[in-house]
């Protein structure tokens, strides 16, 4: 399965009185990561369709894992990976490693919304121009 | 099933450009209504054994369900539920309600460690002077 | 001078790795005492006129000094004192005490702004109904 | 008078229902991007002196001043000067650009602590080995 890599390095204010990255801020790296992706495939997190209306991505769900604390300074790899595509929702992976070691693990499952003017936002299908880029990330080969 | 309930009021920072409580966030809300409910029952989060030795509760995993936004200056409910207490492990539970409105769901599991000094935390069985409160607040049927 | 005055529990994610709360953390905690100040007063940080036309407030500048640091768990009272108001801005100091202990100072300064649909927002006098509630903070005897 | 210069992408959760980056976050960049000059000179923010003492650099002030607001994925140019340098304390001065408009402008005094086992920090004149790289950056000429 394919995989998308990016990297970040932890900040000092990532940090928590136990000297290690505060829990919460894997799911900031993860939603980076996944911003990074859709940049990378032409995609943008929010936008406008041809047609005018207002698009999104609002969270379904997130979840991490830890196995072993991220620390100040350290430099962190990050593979993404879209492991479902349906017609309204994506659902990407995540895997934090420092080298070889496998600090955590998270999922976010996304679903794609229309914000009509004054109205509550809504779900619908992604159109082809997000769909393709999404599909073609799947199949490609890992680098 | 007992719960333990808190409240928080969303700030501004909370926030981001989609004008909603930023998901991340939802788990640093977790957390401070963790907590509370370690306060509520005696407990700290982290301190001295008798012995002297340091423990802390690391995460194992945390997740949240997203069902609907919160707001800037929404009145939260946080409803606390520990719904598994094993000899070295913890797994509580979240629900935030905005009045009747129930806008996520989540789940923490942590894990209770001795920090040696010079050496890597280790997970243990906990103490009985923790178990005992975590017991009885488990089995205190609901307010 | 007149205060208005806030309390908050610092929490776990508020600190770093030095153990302290980290120094930004700072800045939000003023500006969650300002919006307090705003809502005691009756107004709103960001709203809609009669007219329709949206204003907020934006920053000028934002400073803080460091005395002491606060940890985990401290209940900080936060003194809030409106030093000035001219007709487009606002200026605001805080003290941060734990106990008798003074830990940090600040000051912001804050514009009121107009928001006119597809334009940039733009400075503007602010209305009485906004003007009228600030000086009558500021010249209330302290409590 | 040199600068050092960094860059750094706003992420979407440094942005807030305004729809633009909130401002304490500027903190946040101006001690990143401090930490990034440390690392360009060998330095490091928090570490340990030859003889075993821990030493680190809390903060004394912290100010900033907003000119334009920056937003989401915008590419933050940010320069750093050190504009003074005493025995125990040092200024650095920040300026944020977006292409060749200046957003924000800054400034951090820190002072160099010493953490004497079992003691409260305490103020220290910094070692030559500490001193020096500081003193060549201030007096490079700009790139």
């Amino acid at each position: 399965m394919s995989h998308f890599q990016t990297t970040r390095r932890v900040e000092f204010c990532d940090t928590d009185m136990a000297g290690i990255v505060h829990f919460a801020n894997f799911f900031r790296y993860m939603e980076a990561a996944e911003h990074a992706l859709f940049r990378h495939l032409g995609l943008k997190i929010a936008g406008e369709l041809p047609d005018g209306m207002h698009y999104g991505w609002p969270r379904v769900s997130a979840t991490c894992s830890y196995k072993q604390p991220a620390r100040y300074e350290d430099e962190l790899d990050i593979r993404v990976t879209i492991t479902q595509r349906n017609s309204r929702s994506l659902t990407t992976t995540y895997e934090f490693y420092r080298g070889e070691t496998l600090l955590a693990t998270g999922e976010m499952k996304t679903v794609f919304c229309l914000f009509p003017p004054g109205q509550k936002m809504q779900s619908a299908d992604m159109p082809d121009a997000i769909a393709g880029p999404l599909d073609r990330a799947i199949s490609t080969p890992a680098p």
